[in-house]
């Protein structure tokens, strides 16, 4: 039975895997036909156009303009896009800039600051595709003249240590950027703007992916001083930022669009891929190969060992009861928990949830095998996308005189499953929509 | 929407309740008839016996007992249960004596010297029930000679501030009694033993309900005086019980009866009742109310806010995604989370969960309904079994000026729900079968 179950989640990962990859989303649900152009329920007139212009950012962002680009080139007037170093395609007509990710560097404002020049000259006739993944909210930056980067990155690091949120600390960035929180939105004049989105956030609020630049920002100003008060962040920011802040809220600067402006008329937002949609591709080849299956959840949070106990009440039930499914049955989760690192070893919050899973599933005897990988082909610092575990793991695990509370304690489960030879390994995907889990009986 | 959701919830715990009941539990699956008792697949024929002794121990024992004796009344020869104060019920010809709970007293001691001195009579020819429920464990106590009621404590007392686990803390308790770990079992000759159990224990561990007074221990004088060193323990416990432990271990007193023993093949340990059966009957209201159902587990464990958060991430994900189900729909779960105290409120780990899932759900604006009870009747040291909320219980939070935040922070979960009026209240039921969770959109 196991090497059954280990195929069938090999496939699945697979499928989910190419169902959010960034190239065949785009080719996969816009379809151009007589000048009409179909995505999700909205047709567009391109011939009633005189330009059409591409932009975005994000680690997935260069296959979705290739894509793009094998759709309507000859009707592309320009486009740049800005990716992660080393995230390059071959495109034709569309300028792909290569800068700093997760630190926003020159390459970031350098390639937004040509985003800007582009959308400047797009107006009512004219139509702006903006493609976002994962990562467009360090790759697309553009910061008021009298604010440095170095600044920036002050700010950032501080209010990442400070213990805001990272709803709290989007809310300052939005009020010190130019271009997030729907403000690329505003710059692209009268035209028409479609955001197509590839989400690696839960729930895909449009307000967050990517920081939001063509979406409405419920945040203000005065929240952004107030988290800075909140957290006694004010004599750690630049006077730049303060004053920025303060202008802000004064009315000499103009407020982020909310979702009453009117802007948001002439633009449409449009989540392609999400955790949901890999979910939903894993679980049709469980129902082929006749499990039962459910998806508990696309959204799962909060700290690895303790979402792991709550899962494995869930499988446990299933392996002695039958309830919630008996076997063949297969239960599917996405989401982005998080892992509190106190020991010193090597892992990633997937690695982690399998090495606990291990511990709390170590009394069923029954057929089963448990998976956690990470979308984008990487868990943590690790070569590594996630690992997987079966019924006779614990077994193996003694035999090999290894104590797997010991590493768990570590944070080392890289190390661990290296030595049972339990990793799954994908390479690098070029898509991120977070983490899948999988649980096969 | 919101009513119909509260009194299906109602009917539910009712049901639930209903089922678990311990006198229920007896009359409902037990049948006699021709001389002929049946229980689940056990055929007995009470004829070829010359007495039938019932002794027993537990908060539930006393309704079990009245419910025993209206099947078997002229047959019962002798019995004795030992239940905690208040909890007797009218038997007419078992004994009922009342005792200490949760810390076992004389009269633990002085019931149990009953029930032993009415089991060393039974023999081959005869039949003995044995009636236990949760807090059989304190109520069911024989010392040793040598060691005192006192040493007990103070070893009670070491072990559960020592960080050691229940199992661990249970696997010492064994050895330091002489009933506990099967030891009851041994002393009732060579009778026909049939226990009757209400499990409050996940998973209905034989061995740890009641302490397992007839079932295989499969723990060791050598384990305890590990656990003693593992934990630092020996010098704060008495000499009494570290002599017993080293006389078990150089086999000058004789260990537990482990699954090898031959004495188990006349007995047989049944449970009658749990919380999947609470969570089954409770499923039936809701099926036949047109709630599409699944019980997601019967073994909920861990801290209850990081529950919380997986729960909401599952039942959001069903709001939104209708994922893995749609509305009508119900999710039921059950176990015994547990709360880390860090405040100086009153509440329970049900009232916790509520006000928990409270924050979490705060965004859903469809109509649903969440509730957690404790089946006891008794959440914490309070007089509410539990509390409910809905959708409209977050903008009621703000319309009272209540912080739920705050209320969580300090562990005060019973007066937040008191200011909402949301309590839910049963009285104290007479059984107990941990909590019962129930969310309905």
């Amino acid at each position: 039975m196991m090497n059954k179950f280990k195929s069938i989640a090999e496939r699945m990962i697979g499928a989910a895997l190419e169902a959010v990859d960034p190239y065949r989303l785009i080719k996969d649900q816009i379809t151009v036909e007589n000048d009409k152009l179909t995505v999700r329920d909205r047709e567009v007139d391109l011939g009633k156009f005189k330009n059409i212009y591409v932009v975005g950012a994000g680690k997935a962002s260069a296959p979705m303009a290739v894509a793009l680009e094998e759709l309507l080139l000859p009707k592309i007037t320009d486009g740049v896009v800005v990716v992660k170093y080393g995230h390059s395609k071959k495109t034709k007509k569309i300028k792909i800039v290569e800068a700093g990710h997760p630190i926003p560097d020159k390459n970031s404002l350098l390639g937004t600051k040509k985003i800007l020049e582009l959308i400047d000259r797009a107006g009512q006739n004219d139509l702006v595709f903006v493609l976002l993944s994962g990562g467009g909210s360090a790759l697309l930056e553009m910061l008021p003249g009298e604010i440095e980067l170095n600044d920036l990155e002050n700010l950032n690091n501080a209010l990442l240590s400070s213990g805001a949120s990272i709803d709290e600390i989007n809310t300052v960035r939005k009020h010190v950027s130019l271009v997030k929180g729907g403000q690329l939105l505003s710059r692209t004049n009268s035209a028409t703007v479609i955001t197509l989105i590839l989400s690696d956030v839960i729930s895909d609020p449009l307000e967050s992916i990517a920081s939001g630049p063509t979406a409405p920002d419920p945040t203000t100003f005065s929240q952004a001083l107030s988290i800075l008060q909140k957290y006694d962040l004010l004599s750690k920011t630049a006077p730049s930022i303060l004053n920025r802040i303060k202008q802000g809220i004064e009315g000499k600067i103009k407020e982020t669009p909310d979702e009453n402006d009117k802007i948001f008329r002439r633009a449409q937002n449009i989540i392609l891929g999400n955790n949901l949609l890999a979910l939903k591709k894993a679980r049709e080849i469980a129902v082929q190969a006749g499990f039962k299956s459910l998806i508990l959840t696309d959204r799962i949070n909060g700290e690895v060992r303790e979402i792991a106990k709550v899962l494995a009440a869930v499988f446990e039930s299933s392996v002695k009861n039958k309830e919630p499914l008996g076997s063949p049955g297969c239960f599917l989760l996405g989401g982005e928990p998080t892992v509190t690192i106190k020991g010193a070893g090597l892992g990633g919050r997937n690695q982690e949830m399998v090495l606990a899973m291990l511990l709390y599933l170590k009394n069923v005897k029954q057929p089963f095998y448990f998976c956690s990988v990470g979308t984008d082909g990487t868990d943590g610092p690790t070569d590594a996308a996630g690992a997987w575990i079966d019924e006779n793991s614990f077994r193996k695990t003694l035999e090999l005189n290894l104590d797997p509370a010991a590493f768990l304690d570590e944070n080392d489960s890289y190390h661990f499953f290296k030595q049972t030879n339990q990793h799954i390994k994908t390479g690098p995907t070029g898509t991120n929509v977070m983490d899948l889990m999988i649980f096969l009986f």
